[in-house]
């Protein structure tokens, strides 16, 4: 394919004075018009080392007002980056809503220079090729205007820039390792070219391949590419509003008739107190050693929590953490969005709190919200809440691909049993700050919330993250439930790792250390 | 001093297990209470290797409600830390309001670890110590309420128990690099402990030493410590909620009779079209190359964009980043904080931006809104802005002693002439949006702001970082003035780095090619 285009295409210096002023003026009029609109645009320049993306990055910030964008000049990924799924990068960068970004080298790397350099698996390409087609959907569907442009240019012309830059003082330190890799490199990186170029050349988010011979062609090509692309962008209007309206009008009698799987959740499950004493500990031990274990091995986990109202989630995170290495988790409480929160895709705010290899986090309250909370309040809208689980189960798989453990709990409560907490809660002064107008608003929605319920587990439990209904009526087994299941978790995260399919731990090993038990792991320094 | 310290204090079995339980439920309680009053903790441990500074951590975390705090383990900084000033890490990982952070090290490795090992002179060791304490100073008189932890052990115990550690395979893996250069460089680090604790106990920000051969002897101390001082700050109520009556009230005739520096602004400085299409490409392209060369030897720039309403800031920054490489500078609009911003010290959210090692960052509008609108409109209270005039003395400081060029420029125009260009904004359509209600309302109070303004200059103008009052009721006078400061200060950094007093431009060495300059450069690749 790229050996056809014809990279001899250039215009005269005539139509370019006249044609070219006009579209700068335009670039920077629309900029205005996609801020106002709230339309985040981001331009991604791709190509041969040498071809002039750094140029028409340039001269496509010229003009603009520098309040409103951002150039990011993306070298390889940092050991930081590398710490985390390889997409982490990217969303940490990407424009927010009505700003523009212009990224010189992108996620385009981890299936170019990659596979050209031979670092990885044809494998590992498919798979992060199938990732960044799934991201770049779902940043366009999200009303991110996307446009991603192909420098291209022949070997030949290729070295005669680049040894003329290198010649130049003022410009020898742009040419980077990168071209000196193509050079090297070079029917490697063409056949990496080709294949990323073939495969990720979709309907929604196509490549547009600009001939980079002559300067002012070049230049010429990316303008009209970008103006056509913000034009529509802006004609076809801003991403729909949210509906606003709350959906609590749904037949609820008709709901309530239908037993779903949560009806089949056994509520009478309980742990007597002998039983705690002797487990907990134990179990918390066990966790303590799997977190060593696991940040030894570079293994993250991310542990998300939803459930009901008052169904113990603080407590039973409280739970969990107590004997771990405080160093090595983090928890985050999930509310509203706010601030540079609300001007981005829902999922950046996690991707934000990723767990390095090795370390642990823990949401309490998670992306879930799309689709429950934001479903039925109307803060999502229909489209944006039913493509979610799509979204979401892509977004676990970034996570699992890379190696995360992900472990996704729903405490689960009968109405009763929450209505006995509500009024303890209220009744307890040190407990009252836990309850506010909106649970008791919420409760009364129970009814509506719940099919959002039963489809989340439906729709998002899979192989690689699986969710686990947790018996939450009894505070106890709630505790031990979750505490054991991820232990498992992560035990087997580890087997597979180390291929042999089984994990010692020291308290294993010690066939269950009673007296370091009951000494809750206060011993260590 | 540390000598002296009875390293032999113990607390007996009995004694402990009746206080130990009830402190821990008090940091409980008390982190609930911190909350509601939104006041923030920060813990930070210091002291020997193996003293049992992590299981204090852990410890305290313990009983915790985890979704209310981080523990940051501070390890030698990294490259990406060391492009900044030394403080930048500590300010990111800085607690919110209302929430407890736990440093496990923190910024006393700067002039701990790092003179114990020699890799910094004296003079950097004193400087620092002094940024320190401004450091520390400026949080606790916001509300951060700071403990700071010395862990001792004598140097026979050190070894003893590191010994220890090393032979259990859970725990080998926390002797880190640090224990060794302390075994090895006892004495240095020694003197170095020493001299750090004597001249960064102040009265207001004091060290607690903990005797640390003792288990049970070091969490008791460190429990009490650590409650005392929340129980202290609970006590004290949380800093006064800033008054928000405007002093709009205070008598404005007085004010106008008195002639201030601004008065003396020379407003007829013109530049005519001629003159501005020579002088202003050619500045460009000397800072495009001032910008490469400042890069070259990471020197990062910081500049301030303050001024009148319609003074001309936007159309003034674009001029100076026309022809800049947009990978290399960020333009950082600075609007009321929200989110993560509105819930740390008013400083945080310009460290956030604070630019790498070889790189420009522009603030539109900066952290003189402290002084200026906040003031003004009551947003802080009379000791906040008063004291804030050294405190952003001291963060400019800490900016320039890493090398930073600090440029500030005051965009001065009349009234008559803001006038002017707010009925021009209104009638001209596409400049509409540019002019708001509130404009017109500040316009009004514009006799209230200027005794801000002029405070602001003569507090705040200093050697390192001095204002520069730019003549702003011609435009390209003014733009050709911003661009010639600017210059000038980069040409100066680079003077003094490379020690020869002289810096060679291209465009210089070319004696200022004039066909460049009509391209205005865009024949960069």
């Amino acid at each position: 394919m790229l050996e056809t285009i014809d990279l001899d295409k250039d215009v005269s210096k005539a139509a370019f004075q006249s044609e070219f002023p006009p579209l700068q003026q335009r670039v920077f009029e629309l900029q205005r018009e996609l801020r106002d609109a709230r339309i985040p645009l981001l331009v991604l320049l791709e190509g041969w080392a040498g071809a002039g993306k750094g140029e028409a990055v340039a001269t496509l910030a010229e003009r603009l007002d520098p309040r409103g964008f951002k150039v990011h000049a993306l070298f390889p990924p940092t050991p930081d980056d590398q710490a985390r799924p390889f997409l982490w990068r990217y969303w940490m960068r990407l424009p927010e809503r009505g700003r523009l970004a212009f990224f010189h080298r992108s996620w385009y790397w981890h299936i170019l220079d990659a596979p050209a350099e031979k670092a990885v698996s044809s494998d590992a390409v498919a798979a992060a090729t199938r990732e960044i087609v799934e991201f770049e959907r779902m940043l366009v569907r999200d009303g991110l205007v996307l446009v991603k442009l192909w420098y291209h240019l022949s070997a030949k012309e290729q070295r005669r820039r680049l040894k003329k830059m290198r010649a130049d003082p003022f410009e020898r330190w742009r040419v980077g390792s990168e071209a000196k890799s193509q050079r090297k490199r070079h029917e490697r990186y063409l056949a990496a070219a080709e294949a990323m170029l073939a495969e990720t050349d979709t309907t929604e988010v196509p490549w547009t391949i600009v001939e980079a011979t002559d300067r002012q062609f070049r230049l010429l090509k990316t303008f009209k590419t970008v103006v056509d692309a913000m034009q529509r962008a802006v004609d076809t209007g801003a991403p729909a509003a949210p509906a606003r309206a709350p959906r609590a009008s749904i037949a609820v009698a008709a709901l309530k008739a239908q037993p779903t799987l949560l009806d089949r959740v056994d509520l009478r499950r309980r742990a007597d107190e002998r039983k705690y004493a002797r487990d907990l500990p134990a179990l918390q031990i066990r966790l303590r050693e799997l977190q060593f274990l696991t940040h030894a091995a570079g293994i993250p986990t991310v542990v998300v929590y939803e459930g009901w109202d008052a169904a113990g989630k603080g407590g039973n995170i409280r739970r969990v953490t107590e004997l771990l290495d405080p160093r090595g988790f983090t928890v985050v409480p999930v509310a509203k969005p706010e601030g540079d929160e609300a001007v981005h895709h829902y999922l950046w705010r996690f991707w934000r709190h990723m767990p390095r290899a090795g370390f642990l986090t823990i949401f309490d309250r998670s992306w879930y919200g799309r689709v429950l909370v934001e479903r039925v309040e109307g803060f999502a809208t229909d489209d944006e809440w039913r493509r979610a689980y799509q979204e979401i189960r892509e977004f676990e798989r970034s996570l699992t691909r890379f190696g995360t453990v992900v472990v996704k709990f729903w405490l689960h409560i009968s109405p009763d049993e929450q209505l006995r907490r509500f009024e303890e809660r209220q009744e307890t002064p040190y407990k009252r700050y836990k309850i506010t107008d909106e649970d008791w608003r919420n409760r009364e929605k129970m009814e509506v919330y719940r099919p959002a319920v039963v489809d989340m587990l439906r729709e998002t439990s899979t192989r690689e993250a699986p969710w686990t209904i947790v018996e939450a009526e009894d505070k106890r087994w709630a505790r031990l439930r979750t505490l054991r299941v991820l232990c498992e978790r992560m035990e087997q995260a580890l087997a597979e790792r180390s291929g042999d399919g089984s994990v010692r731990t020291k308290a294993g090993k010690k066939k269950h250390n009673k007296k370091k038990g009951k000494r809750r792991g206060r011993d260590r320094r």
